[in-house]
């Protein structure tokens, strides 16, 4: 396939050398498959001789039935002083059984003197011979010359010649990396724009974030030329990790018009998937979503303003740089006046409610929404606080639970632990429950003490558990008096739903968010059982 | 002073148009003045006809003093159908009393037609009558020209017939805003170009984030002769966000080495401010810092791997685009702590105490801050803790305050309110007192109690009371029993100081914080009794 730009993914390894990350064999293979989904040309799974346990992943990935991506394997030139033959590090290359291996060699006269300890020339050496070992076993080499721009702006015809030395041992990619991330986009551009000068081969670009320029890098690169570009899904890798990837493809594909991926889909359609790729290396990692990272974040398309919100409402183009759609992300409107109906309206139908849109009931919960957003709510993420809203405005009713009389104590003595211990009496329909709980806290207290009594109240919600708990002061000028805002996130194993509640004092806010978490699902499932019969 | 460049804060108007930002009035004075000791040519401080509370903060501002920093107040071009002299947009403006207003108008002929709903001259006219309207009170006016640069893609004559309207009113910067945030570096770089030859008046960049090249594109202008530049602290700001000044900053004084602040200091010094600056801004927004942040995460010059920290000790820009020391931050690295023994010296300086480098009291009060860190404390602002951490290690002792006993109590019935009840009994040296207070929330009646108890035991504090209260969970996995971190800022009508503390118990968190807070009067006061001697 023809491509104008070639992708290189290395998340799995140079992402793997970011501090706090981890795979594990399945979370590689899980990854890989959907990088050959997407058509990523190259995932570089791992670097042999720096972790052995790569192997494995270099067996295991054959058995995947890949179509689109190359399994390439990462390796440094030899080292000094060994014969190519003897190198442990090109061995475990050779072990990999991969077609194409990424060499790294040093191309800034500073690395080559003080960190390897070799001469400019020993190092020419060492790239050749390496290559050239590679070669005669069949392999096809990419080159990345690391420090390229660095070592440029100190020594321009070493740098220049460390690339002539991989091209002529017949490395057929000559990668120039800003290893330090510190190089700037103009920079960038007319190095990358001299090297094009000075060899045949196709330039790549590897880029690192350490000066916030690794998208604009890669894409400045690009258009001097280059036609290979390296990266790592979410940006991930050492100190402020490398090239994003889910940056880098919306721009070369659906802004500049360039085939990058292996795909036969039409161009609109083959980022369908960024959203869904985005998020599912965060979940394996076990790391936190950006919600400002462009094109995938939760907040990207997150439009505020009444004014922004009109003029979206008038010509979605006037706001937005990219349909949503195309990178599988959609346009969140926060609540407010114009948008705010739309938003309901929608939440209704995935409640399975019918509405018609000039119900009355939609503008007196709007209405609602506004008077507490004013008090200091935060209601985008809280879905089951805005659906309460909506329901009881739409009279859908069923028995609530109410806290008639709930107390909690926090004491501790000077050598002692702390201990907080709370009561509630709770209503529910006729019943009325009492419930004490012990905690370490007063809202740990306090939440112990409702699952006593709310267990004994309603089958549905002994499943019930909170999985993420956010407080925040809402306005703190008033020092200890300020208003707190809590949010709540609840899951019975298979939904997760969330509420917010606020109030001067911590423990109040808390219970509040607690009791709204429980009475969602009492009043969701009586949606249910009505099935889908208006108001 | 004659600068290469000027920048433009929009932290507080821009940057709180983002979703889930909330600036309270001491928030935006403390951030006011913290750009002004930066040395940023102009804050942005608000938007008066959007938001009528700005008002307050354009008059509150000039009682802070600043030297550096000129405030200026944002605005639209006056209504359609509209007179200069009767649109209340202008006349806010006026209320704020600044002597220069940012204008922004339509460049882009899609907003025009279709959004405002004007004819393509129409909207000329506004940009002019505005404009000259603000002028003839004595404003200096500063143009934004919206969505310029696809404004400029679409109908780059009509773009630029905006720009030169806005100059023959008297605009003294067209600043070309990438409203959308969806401008390529190249492109952005070829229309600032273009726009340069079309008028005579200084250029701006106002770049959002939103395909991942908002630093870029504020950097490629400023290559092609943009002198102007605007942006937010972290970047915070709608969708993605804007140019984060952070990220800028470093690249136009460090890099580029050009004159961008209103400061006397080296070039080398200007920034050594800027990891604090940051961190100061996501703690008043209760928001989670970015570890991957360039030039001011933790993980920044974060070196993992062996090999790098073998080259980083043989030569440290082998591997660090810049010295972490001049934007304020340092370098981890796990096996030397020689950073963080300067820091500490510094504050030590910064008391009035002289160590020595080698005392090992400096060694044992690392180790501590280290195991706090690693606990969950984030010790970095708060500047008593760190301190105390210090003395303590250092030998300085004074009789300190105790809290033997507390408790506190909040409940409420149904239709009551909420009631705290708190008790504490407070040692200090050979005396010990009980405090009891009331308040809305458990931390508010504690604090009561407290100052009851300790007002009737040290004179010094008598005049201490809190400024802001910042909570924070640090570990939200484990549901309500998460560590609790809790900030408090002190103040006593002259000095500031702020303390943190951290417990699974919020209300025990509070109080932490609260005594030590009180202790760290104390303390100093002692220092300061027994002169610069050391311990």
């Amino acid at each position: 396939m023809d491509l104008d730009v070639e992708v290189l993914d290395t998340t799995l390894r140079d992402g793997a050398q970011a501090s706090g990350v981890s795979f594990t064999l399945q979370d590689k293979l899980s990854i890989t498959e959907r990088l050959d989904e997407l058509g990523i040309s190259y995932v570089e799974g791992g670097w042999p001789a720096s972790n052995p346990k790569d192997l494995e992943y270099f067996s295991k990935v054959k058995e995947l039935g890949l179509s689109r991506s190359e399994i390439v394997a990462f390796g440094s030139t030899k080292r000094r002083g060994t014969r190519a033959d003897e190198d442990q590090n090109l061995g475990a290359i050779l072990s990999a059984d991969v077609r194409t291996a990424v060499i790294v060699g040093k191309s800034w006269t500073l690395h080559v003197k003080k960190v390897l300890g070799v001469t400019l020339e020993e190092n020419l050496e060492m790239i050749r011979d390496t290559i050239d070992y590679l070669r005669a076993h069949g392999l096809h080499v990419i080159f990345d010359a690391e420090h390229f721009f660095d070592g440029y702006r100190e020594d321009p015809e070493y740098a220049v010649k460390v690339l002539r030395a991989a091209e002529e041992a017949g490395a057929e990619r000559l990668v120039l990396a800003d290893t330090n991330g510190g190089s700037l986009p103009h920079e960038v551009a007319r190095i990358v724009q001299e090297a094009r000068r000075s060899v045949h081969a196709d330039l790549g670009i590897h880029a690192h974030n350490d000066s916030g320029n690794a998208v604009a890098n890669t894409i400045m690169a690009v258009v001097e030329g280059a036609r290979h570009v390296q990266g790592t899904v979410n940006g991930i890798g050492e100190r402020c990790g490398n090239a994003d990837l889910i940056q880098v493809l919306p721009a070369l594909v659906l802004k500049m018009g360039l085939r990058a991926l292996r795909s036969d889909a039409p161009r609109e359609d083959q980022l369908r998937g960024l959203t869904a790729l985005s998020r599912h290396v965060y979940k394996l990692l076990n790391m936190q979503e950006n919600p400002y990272q462009p094109y995938v974040g939760s907040r990207a398309f997150s439009h505020k303003g009444g004014i922004h919100i009109d003029a979206m409402l008038k010509e979605p183009r006037s706001y937005e740089h990219v349909d949503p759609e195309l990178v599988g992300n959609y346009r969140r409107i926060t609540i407010s006046e114009l948008s705010g109906r739309a938003a309901l309206l929608n939440e209704a139908r995935r409640l399975g409610l019918e509405v018609d849109k000039d119900d009355p009931a939609l503008g007196k919960a709007l209405e609602e929404i506004k008077r507490m957003e004013a008090e200091g709510y935060s209601l985008e993420d809280s879905d089951a606080t805005i659906r309460m809203i909506l329901m009881r405005n739409l009279g859908i009713s069923a028995d609530q639970l109410g806290v008639i009389y709930w107390s909690v104590n926090v004491s501790r003595e000077e050598e002692g632990d702390v201990e907080s211990i709370a009561d509630v009496i709770v209503r529910f329909g006729h019943q009325v429950r009492h419930g004490r709980g012990r905690g370490v806290g007063p809202v740990h207290a306090l939440d112990s003490a409702m699952r006593s009594a709310v267990g004994k109240l309603a089958d549905e919600l002994s499943g019930v558990s909170l999985v993420n708990y956010k407080v925040s002061v809402v306005d703190s000028v008033e020092g200890t008096a300020s208003k707190v805002r809590v949010y709540v996130e609840f899951s019975d194993g298979q939904r997760r739903w969330s509420t917010t509640s606020l109030s001067r004092n911590i423990v109040e806010a808390s219970l509040g968010a607690l009791v709204d978490g429980y009475n969602y699902v009492l009043l969701v499932d009586r949606v249910k059982a009505r099935g889908s019969r208006q108001a």
